[in-house]
């Protein structure tokens, strides 16, 4: 009963690995019936999460976009479900290409039928696994709409979540997690501080650059305004949902129940997101003489990006100490990204950017040898006397998994600019996307009363 | 350890059967668990979706009337757990009745009593069980409500709680899930797209009729107003909040893990969701040229709906080809009864009433023999190769199931109407329910902003 | 495989039992299997009660301070879980203590570290406890805001948190359910009615004596205005939630799947929240002759707090019986602190800490002969055969816990308003603290329409 969860990555990594209860078929099924229970809820947690992207993005945002914001976010969960099923799944995890190709990227199972119970062998039915990996797919996602926030065009999303969903995620996931080259270089990332966070935030930040700035954001001598969100008990109960919901991000992935290490990666990740927001809350504090709610919300969330990578690699103490830094850099990310004038309406590139490069680092810094052994498959980091072999390895995926995920969204983005257009016009922009993309506004009262014209 | 899920839909038939662990106790004991684990969880997430009925209900209507309809959803939801309780559990499950008296009502267990573990031979304990169906109850119940809004008076919401809860929504329940005739006939509503969704918009329909359309809703040459929601945020979040408490109603509907076929039943209902979305915004944007946010929620919620009924029975393909028609569906549906005069401020009509009879319908069409046979008491559906037979006995059960709902909803508001009076007077309906049922507005601050009189 | 749950509640009392599967490992691990999953998902559903805690507090209130008093449950979320980490936790279950000390205070596991998995004869996880107790621990420290709300300085929230998550709770929590005294003299509080609401409630009466009424709260000649909060779409969604969540904090703390026992609890939740809903609302309506919203909601609250003690201990009819008197007690409750001029904005006192009282007692009256013995550490209630003894030991409960925390909250408190000032400024309390304490409005387009002196 050693090492049990050492199948729980080993699952993730090689998909279906065979179960250790072979002696004992029903302990086997029970075994299976506890997995499948923990990777359903886990999945159900990280959809959950979009709950709190529509909270967070709408409440980040002016009125006059608030329907448009929340409610694309259904849309494109939906179209995200349909594109991940009948070709993303595929890409990532399927297996039927041949070793040299499957380096790059999966083939097999578009159209993707589960079956209707675990298969024999299996350490849970992949219909669960699918949910889980499709709402990971789709948190990406809705990370890259910050780049899009208050001026896109609902087509702008339709073909993006297109390509996204079905190639550019799908291969980051593939290298990394699919069994594709950056595994065999034995990068870690248990969770996604680069496949999932940093993935997305590359998306927003093509996005912003092919955009350009929000009218307002920034003044003809370069200096910036501050584009305030219109409401805060969205922003903090959004963190509060997306904390809870990380926990099924995290502490989901070890795909297992095993020996209980799920609890160990879960408290590291309330570790990580507790000192990050402190942390943000006390360098905005000192720094601007005022604790910033904004700062701090995106300290806790910059904790929780950063941990993921290495929540299940490091000491308790080390997710304190990769969570305190995330908080302090995370704040001046963004001062950074306002001061070269790139506008980040939601926080997309400090919180899920910034935080998901050290992230993925850290585990280059702090990953314990027992715990690389234990679930991993790289060395311990630089600071566990590990040497700077595994730093190198972490710093490589975050370089080519950043490379490509900036040129494949750019290129799709710059071709929707170029044929159908990507931003509004200046006129739509200003009355707001509620009424230019569905002709009402998603606070009818309020705004009918403030005119329509805010 | 093969056909597990046979027991699983079998207990929700049949009550409490014995499980198949005869042999070994300690197994026996520890799948009792994680049986009770997952009703348990299950039940909670469906509970959970009356935070989506709050946000719903309270987003689609007018800001003078959102502490009402928000406030509401806790009394009733507390009314009915005593109801429930106390009558309407023993009328759909009770087993003392005669066996002719069983094929129309349950009796017994009335102040039902669980006891304090699962009793010899069940496969989960009915403390469980209890708060599952309870969550059923509450959820057909507050799709009701959306025939009632912004004109009922507080009073008749109190009785119609009582009437439904305790007979009209137990007998129906009876009759497909609780060993009824319906079931003797073999119809199969996995989750309840009848039993649930249609006997609520059902009595929506009843109440709606009774209380004739809201001041404003058509002008005197029959022409519709748009009477907007207020908020799109708490629309949008209250989809994504039911949709994720949708996998509690659906794959929860196993009450089992056996070899994780509630893993497939989710999947499908992830892909029925989805589709629905699409599909709705997709038909929205051509026909009228907008794509419509609300048109959209009420796309993925159909899909649900629609779903939740064939979610074990059918193949991935025919999941999405359900959540498909029932986007395109309830847009024109909701196009209809504006045309026809019914005033359906929630959509209740539409979203749980018109998909919620396709989804009953399409049991009869896509059920596969397998799946059927598996989980089912009925046949294989008309496409695959069981010919026309499944499709009348779900024809017929929602014909029946619809009849009788209506007739008892009706009734029961149609006396309320001539006793206590059904509907808030002109000057209550137009200063609104807040002030005129509790005395204070919901949102206190922004209406008196705005005078007293919006 | 009787009894099992007697090791439950042993388990919260005792800590890490040996588990009664030696003859059989696999069956052993997969138990720990079960419990794991168990506690952390109670320990998730706990953490999401702070979401309830955003919206309860955010809609309670007033507009100027609503980005203030979201943003601060996220602050003070993460600063608790770093204390409680390093210190809380060891005071409360440390077992380092000699004997004599013990029964004060624990001693041990700080800056703890959990493992990476359960440890031999452990029924679950350390890590997953940890996160389920830390849960508790927040949830206390929100009630406590209610005596803080729209008129403490934020700093004040920051040494509060440092004191009452590394003391004031933990000495509590260690005499009830670390084994300390009150432990042994046989007091049942099985979820909390005392340790973790009263202790709460009784830090904001601490607060609400220091800082004073909110300016315009009472009048010259005595007589009390209200104030209304700005928000009850949020306030009657926070209910759901904390209901909701309930169930983990109630039927969580059997840490134990066993023999289903956790649902019974659930149960009987259920129906002590749907007790008290019911009968605060008709209360109302009978006493004022409006079916007043905010009275409702506060008793669902009530009716929670108050089964939170007896959860495990009593039959459903009592169950009901505690809700009902928890509905009726919090509505006159609210209007005795009211007229004494206590100002109690989120109705903290009432709710948790009147209804706190009466569950604890309650478990006194209506503890059954057979639950004590299975769960329990004490005897029968007074209306159960039990003679006054059991009655007496839960009001000496109420009395010590009472008195400590009140004297440990106020000489914090009373401290910080010494040395750095507890309360905001007259004119930043009337420009509100989302101006004062954080520079930005949590509502900048709403309030800036109204100007900016709401």
């Amino acid at each position: 009963m050693v090492k049990k969860s050492l199948i729980a990555l080993g699952a993730l990594l090689l998909m279906f690995p065979t179960m250790a209860f072979a002696d004992d078929p029903t302990a086997g099924q029970l075994n299976v019936g506890l997995n499948a229970l923990w990777v359903m809820l886990a999945g159900i947690l990280v959809l959950l999460m979009q709950g709190g992207f529509i909270l967070l993005e709408a409440g980040s945002t002016r009125m006059k976009n608030a329907g448009h914001v929340a409610g694309k976010t259904i849309f494109t969960l939906g179209l995200a479900s349909i594109v991940y099923w009948a070709v993303g799944y595929g890409f990532t995890f399927g297996g039927d290409a041949s070793e040299s190709l499957n380096k790059f990227i999966g083939l097999g199972n578009f159209f993707f039928d589960p079956g209707h119970a675990a298969a024999e062998g299996d350490s849970y039915p992949s219909s669960v696994f699918f949910i889980f990996q499709l709402a990971f797919a789709a948190v990406s996602l809705s990370i890259a709409w910050g780049g899009f926030a208050e001026r896109a065009k609902l087509s702008a999303y339709l073909i993006f979540t297109l390509f996204f969903v079905s190639v550019i995620y799908p291969v980051v996931a593939h290298w990394i997690w699919g069994g594709g080259w950056l595994a065999k270089d034995g990068a870690q990332d248990f969770a996604g501080s680069t496949v999932v966070h940093l993935t997305g935030a590359i998306g927003a930040l093509a996005a912003t650059i092919l955009l350009k700035p929000r009218i307002g954001k920034f003044n003809k001598d370069g200096s910036a305004n501050e584009i305030l969100g219109h409401n805060q008990v969205f922003t903090a109960l959004a963190v509060l949902i997306l904390w809870v919901g990380w926990f099924g991000f995290n502490a989901g992935s070890t795909v297992a129940i095993g020996d209980g290490f799920f609890g160990f990666v879960a408290f590291n990740t309330q570790l990580g997101a507790a000192a990050g927001a402190v942390a943000a809350l006390l360098i905005s504090w000192l720094v601007n003489g005022k604790a910033d709610i904004t700062a701090m919300l995106n300290g806790a969330l910059a904790g929780l990006v950063a941990i993921t990578a290495s929540c299940a690699f490091v000491d308790p103490w080390a997710a304190v100490v990769i969570g305190l830094v995330a908080g302090v850099l995370v704040f001046f990310s963004a001062k950074f990204f306002e001061k070269i004038k790139v506008d980040d309406p939601i926080f997309a590139l400090s919180v899920h950017g910034a935080a998901g490069v050290w992230g993925t680092l850290a585990n280059g810094l702090f990953a314990t040898e027992e715990l690389s052994g234990k679930v991993g498959i790289g060395k311990a980091g630089l600071f566990e006397g590990g040497g700077w072999g595994q730093l190198w390895v972490q710093a490589e995926s975050v370089i080519v998994c950043g490379a490509f995920a900036f040129a494949a969204s750019f290129i799709v983005l710059w071709v929707v600019k170029q044929v159908i257009g990507f931003r509004v016009t200046e006129e739509q922009e200003i009355i707001g996307l509620d009424l230019s993309e569905h002709g009402n506004y998603g606070y009818p009262e309020q705004m009918k009363k403030a005119g329509t014209s805010v």
